[in-house]
């Protein structure tokens, strides 16, 4: 199964390692790169690849150190462009070879965020930090831009020495740039396996402050008690995840309360996951989204979906977890209380996109679809609802976990699709296959609009919720002074 | 902690990958060797590094293709010769590079057993075997030749067209020699990282006979029927395994049957087990070697043992694993009477090694010292004696499976230290700090002969052999016949 979103093939060979140089200019607005990819030969005989770019300026490329030749395709208007390499000699089938290219970021690259002072909290220094997902790690450096692949990369950025940077990876320090005393190299290693679009970048004046025993919030000084504060259960959430999944394999979990323009409520980034700062609601209410970007450790970074039409593997999973972490915090009838409420979302998003849009499939078709465009709830909340609706068809809470941990250490560093996860479920319950096979799967999965059944919801908050309303109701119908308004 | 069995320091670099094209010659008993290690830097600055040999000729390095300085240093007596490389550019933190070796191994390699026709069941064709473990890689190919470092590996074998070759890997196919009609070359593909000690490869007349899902038994056709008979409950045995420790992520589990000189009982070689002949005893009576080379699927070639002092970390917990297979198997009361015999095992060779001496410590000063001279069933017994005696100090068998199968997870992919294990044994019975601690850990782990403290054993079993041995005695004394003897 090849990746619509990406113009080169996994099939063909694949990336192991990044060793990247990123040196960041402020002024210009531009990123320098030097990046050096391990890549393995899959194929009888290579004698050109091709990886993903898109509005890169590449200057430089070598295979071994010999330098090879490239071009650069067609501009493709959300795909960008592919850039070809003639390799100086053919790899062979098993073949590693060290691939190193020069290359510029342009300043409208869609992965970066370039902020003045003025639009940060201390309006003194710039800011700029970085959102790859889905396809955009390859407006920074060029690279096989499909989930698919994954890597393990070492990154030195060099910035100006008053900021401070850091990355989705461990820090492995810093000093003073032995080319410009006016700048700091800042070292980063991340050794478990990624897809490029878990890569990620902050460049600001930020600061840290310890908040567990893996975990450190970062941010602007302005907001950094307001954080500490906001975020001080993440350990607590943490554990509640390895008792649900296993152990976590990131070693750290840092957070970065990110300026108002960041564009998600929360990134998964590995060892340091981007939050907006509108979550800082003062009470600590919001902080559910740490549990979801928590559980992404497991579903989604080690478990990754291999190409986006595969996203609800990604999300539903996450949101699976999300609510058993949030039942365990505050109770089951919370639980299905937020189970509801996902259901009222997923029905908002098919009243918006339209009941018979493809869009609203749980595998959409990406062939020549921008992913971003079709980015909606929908893999989030009807993944789950699917995935709700198995756990009360397959026995209940823990049976369903048993899978979900099983699923987990099976795929745990690979890639997945929507068939191979089928599969699995279907080999886990091979004693249920005749419940399975009453799913409607078709219906579930390639069928536009909300799915052919709802799962059942305890209603018991619901209805307090209803009650409290109708009480309101009750009191302006009754009011003169309500009818007035 | 540095590996006292190996050159090279795993600190300064390590390997990813190795590519290997070699050509057995069975006329000259000599396997010529292209290697191509893809290696990591992991210092700041790598001009220089040193690989393991022995009994190896050395003929060219270059790193990425440009030729690179090399001299071996003195022959150590069972260490080998160091092979310093002079890195043609310094390495730096974080950047890969491919290194290249062409070598030729020794007649006398002390992987390689070399059997003339005459040797083998079939008469009518030489045979070739590896047997790496512990310290053997370093004389088939230069290599990091310690646990401490793992990497993938993909391998062609040119062999002559009549044999067929096998390695510790998945086969990825097989064609005529383009450069030697006269031969044909197999293709072998190992995408999970492993140590060198798993790297195996056998070249024979053999054949295959397919005995359950994942699983094919190869051997000389002599051998095949009775062969297929003795291990046809395989399957049933990764089954319970899986159900113990969780999925088996290796794919394949092939067998193979030996001739008898293989020196072991079973070489737990990834994808493809090595078992001696003499189990086949024919009536599936000595099947419990192969419940304990599919338990080193998790405990040893998953979690490995950093260095060759830490052998019962891979020994013990597989023993373990092993018998909680026979319980399953045979039920919880023959587990009990192994685990018994396993202590009489274990007195065996304390008395043979003498109670005060070193290498009967849990964990061995293996500084000059050859780790095959110190081998014994002290690893095995003395190991799984503490595990067994944790179980029934920390709350029965369950509660332990809870701590191995997290202890898997944690480790997975990973190497481990005995001071790693204990503190991950501590932070998981956090609940039970003061039961441990009263445990005498300098006794059972650095102190020579038996374990301070014995097991509890099941006697039901035990006493029924005994009760039986009671009544030949009493015959005996009570019949003048005997007593003529």
């Amino acid at each position: 199964m090849s990746d619509p979103s990406s113009f080169c093939s996994a099939e063909q060979f694949t990336t192991r390692h990044l060793n990247l140089y990123l040196r960041v200019d402020f002024s210009a607005r531009v990123i320098s790169a030097s990046t050096a990819l391990t890549v393995r030969c899959l194929q009888d005989s290579l004698t050109s690849l091709i990886l993903d770019t898109k509005d890169l300026t590449i200057k430089k490329v070598s295979l071994n150190g010999q330098e090879a030749k490239f071009s650069l395709g067609a501009a493709h208007s959300f795909k960008g462009t592919p850039l070809e390499i003639t390799l100086p000699s053919p790899l062979t089938r098993g073949q590693e070879a060290i691939l190193e290219i020069c290359s510029e970021t342009s300043p409208k690259s869609s992965a970066l965020q370039w902020l003045n002072p003025e639009q940060t909290a201390g309006k003194c220094h710039p800011y700029l930090f970085s959102q790859c997902q889905a396809t955009h790690c390859r407006t920074i450096v060029p690279c096989q831009d499909t989930p698919s692949v994954k890597f393990t990369y070492y990154c030195q950025v060099s910035v100006p020495k008053e900021l401070v940077a850091l990355m989705s990876a461990l820090s492995d320090g810093d000093f003073i740039d032995p080319h410009d005393c006016k700048r700091k190299i800042f070292r980063f290693k991340q050794n478990v396996p990624i897809p490029s679009y878990l890569i990620a970048l902050v460049v600001g004046a930020l600061e840290g402050r310890k908040i567990g025993p893996r975990t450190t919030v970062w941010t602007e000084k302005e907001l950094l008690e307001a954080s500490a504060y906001e975020f001080a259960e993440t350990e607590k959430m943490l554990k509640h995840a390895e008792s649900l999944v296993g152990p976590y394999v990131w070693e750290k979990y840092d957070l970065l309360i990110l300026p108002p323009s960041f564009p998600y409520g929360g990134m998964e980034n590995p060892c340091l996951t981007f939050v907006t700062p509108t979550v800082l609601a003062g009470d600590r209410s919001l902080a559910s989204v740490i549990a979801h970007e928590i559980s992404h450790s497991w579903t989604g970074n080690l478990v990754t979906n291999r190409t986006w039409e595969n996203f609800w593997l990604n999300e539903g999973h996450t949101v699976y977890l999300e609510r058993r972490i949030d039942g365990l915090l505050y109770g089951e009838q919370f639980r299905q209380f937020k189970a509801l409420g996902g259901w009222k979302e997923l029905q908002n998003s098919v009243n918006t996109f339209g009941a018979t849009n493809p869009l609203t499939n749980l595998v959409p078709n990406l062939h020549e679809v921008d992913v971003d465009a079709a980015f909606s709830s929908v893999p989030y909340e009807k993944g789950f609802a699917l995935l709700f609706y198995l756990e009360q068809l397959l026995g209940g809470p823990d049976v369903f976990l048993g899978f979900l941990k099983t699923y987990i250490q099976v795929f745990a560093y690979k890639t997945v699709t929507t068939e191979e996860w089928k599969t699995f479920l279907y080999s886990y319950f091979s004693d249920k296959v005749e419940i399975l096979d009453k799913v409607d799967w078709n219906g579930w999965m390639h069928t536009p609009g909300m799915p052919p059944v709802q799962p059942k919801y305890d209603m018991t908050l619901a209805n307090a919720c209803i009650k409290l309303a109708d009480r309101w109701t009750e009191v302006r119908d009754a009011d003169p002074f309500w009818s007035l308004l």
